[in-house]
């Protein structure tokens, strides 16, 4: 069965030199607003305007369960991932606390859960199974499960883009992701496993060492059934062998926001698994990425620098739900302020340089 | 003459075991919210308050002319500084538009900069000269306008504190001012002069290599002269020798601010230089600090860990005016937004760790 298709072109760049000639011409040295240069021009690039905005900002947290889960790859039991999808409906969650301050527009998505919530109030059915299954035994999902959540990640965007958003990020929650996460970095970086598994929601010394070994014989069964590494590694096969629910409705979400050439604000360790998976099917999503921060778990930083991004924030954070993106909005928000707002040389009539 | 006296206590630690179970029973893995929680933490502890709100916060922007601006210090020739006050009291600079969009009452004060503004709306005439005099031939201002200049800087917290503002910040403008802050923290760090010394506004590298021969001579008058370094400087002989007036100020300011008990919230290498200052004459100054960021000039990290500190954000700021602590309010409202309103583990029903 064939993926969804995405028509994703990088954007125009030549009103680059139009951009730093008005970032230039501001009232400050040269170079002197540092990151928020950088990503004020890549926002009016993304937008191809000299008057960018930031509309609706657009927040989705896709939650799901993974059938390793139950194998000891996690500090918490799998129930804390509908438990947290309660606590995200009830407003308690630091997503919650964090999208009312800064304004986000909130969706709570049900990707592939192991509980039945019935029709919920703010909850968002996209359910493509109760959980993956656990890829110590088997891939964790069919292709069709595949697809249909790529699909529904797609739809979701492009319905948020029609109605005005035109900033989108992804949260999620899914005890078991991290490991995930590490698989999908390992197998699309070729970067060492080792050098990409952390502790997640704070596994101690032997739940590290049970999460390694776990993981190395989730990558046996993986290459004894001929999958590739690095390079030689399918994306589409990688995903369905190790992703979660949530991974690949984040995929789909990532490739429809370039698509219709949205600004994407990338969180943590598992969006950042999901950008990889994006960016191997199509390159030219990176180019609408704006990297939020740095988490506290170390495979981030590994994941960040394949794909060429430098991150805004380093705060150590490790919670996930999309929480270092909305953190970062406000930073956003400035860069677009003082490419708008900021008067120039000219127009203060401040001397230049001597 | 002496000057002026403040009475500054630590904040009461008994509180911190409260604080740290509040922020433990969030829904959130231990430690996930890295520094936001050490945030958190701090600005409890400061307000003494398990209901922590950041109220009316206050930024002070000072501004200053140096005698030795003329030596060949800056990039920029002196004149800028009034200019860009003029640019300040026409909402035009980025300290502006940073205020305006996170809610930053912003107070522009003539420090001593050599210009005659008349009565302006929006200007704080709190003149202590027209410039100081050039420190490569002598102190930079005498004992009465250290004084004053220290006075009139408490004396405006103090008015906002009455007003309601529990949290300050201090920004600036003063060409020159870069050189006067590597002088002050040579000083009062005895860490060699060469890793004090930046390219400020942005000199190039015949100019870079001008103001560090020009400030070597004028710690060659200083030290002729008698002056002490490290543990042996006076801060307040070292602040009249090579402070400006807006550092000076900002020295009251900061000092006023801890001990009314509102949270400083500390903006860039200039900033920060007051800072060590302040806390040679009141080491508990300190414990009322956040570090808004790490600026671009090389001197602030320097600054950063001789007070043992740690920078919220490192964006490569290097433009003063208080941008930096400006930009990092909202982490701030994050902090107190997650400590009172994020649902502990119990109160949401979710499950603890395996």
């Amino acid at each position: 069965m064939p993926l969804p298709a995405f028509a994703i072109r990088a954007p125009d760049s030549e009103i680059v030199a139009a951009i730093e000639r008005r970032i230039d011409g501001k009232t400050k040295p040269f170079g002197a607003l540092g990151r928020l240069e950088t990503l004020a021009r890549r926002i009016a690039l993304v937008q191809q305007s000299l008057a960018p905005r930031i509309e609706r900002p657009q927040l989705f947290v896709f939650a799901a369960d993974h059938g390793a889960a139950h194998a000891g790859i996690s500090a918490y039991p799998q129930d804390v991932t509908w438990q947290m999808v309660e606590n995200f409906l009830a407003g308690g969650a630091a997503i919650n606390v964090f999208a009312r301050q800064f304004g986000w527009q909130l969706a709570v998505v049900d990707a592939g859960v192991n509980h039945h919530f019935g029709p919920r109030e703010g909850l968002i059915d996209a359910a493509v199974g109760a959980g993956t299954a656990n890829y110590l035994d088997a891939p964790a999902m069919a292709a069709d499960q595949l697809e249909a959540a790529i699909a529904h990640g797609a739809r979701l965007v492009r319905a948020a883009a029609d109605a005005g958003s035109n900033l989108i990020a992804c949260g999620e929650m899914g005890i078991g992701n991290t490991a995930s996460a590490s698989l999908l970095t390992h197998c699309l970086t070729g970067i060492p496993l080792d050098a990409c598994v952390g502790r997640g929601t704070g596994l101690n010394d032997a739940g590290l060492v049970r999460k390694h070994k776990l993981l190395g014989l989730a990558m046996h069964r993986y290459t004894v059934h001929g999958g590739g590494i690095g390079e030689a590694a399918d994306p589409e096969r990688v995903l369905r062998e190790f992703g979660g629910f949530e991974v690949a409705m984040m995929v789909g979400a990532l490739l429809a926001a370039a698509e219709r050439r949205c600004l994407l604000l990338i969180d943590g360790f598992i969006v950042t698994a999901a950008l990889l998976v994006a960016a191997r099917l199509h390159p030219e999503v990176v180019e609408y990425c704006v990297f939020a921060h740095r988490s506290g778990e170390p495979g981030h930083q590994v994941q960040i620098e394949a794909l060429g991004g430098e991150a805004l924030l380093d705060l150590g954070l490790r919670l996930g739900e999309g929480t270092g993106a909305a953190l970062a909005l406000p930073l956003l928000q400035a860069a677009v302020a003082f490419f708008n707002d900021m008067a120039s040389f000219e127009s203060a009539g401040v001397a230049g340089k001597l």
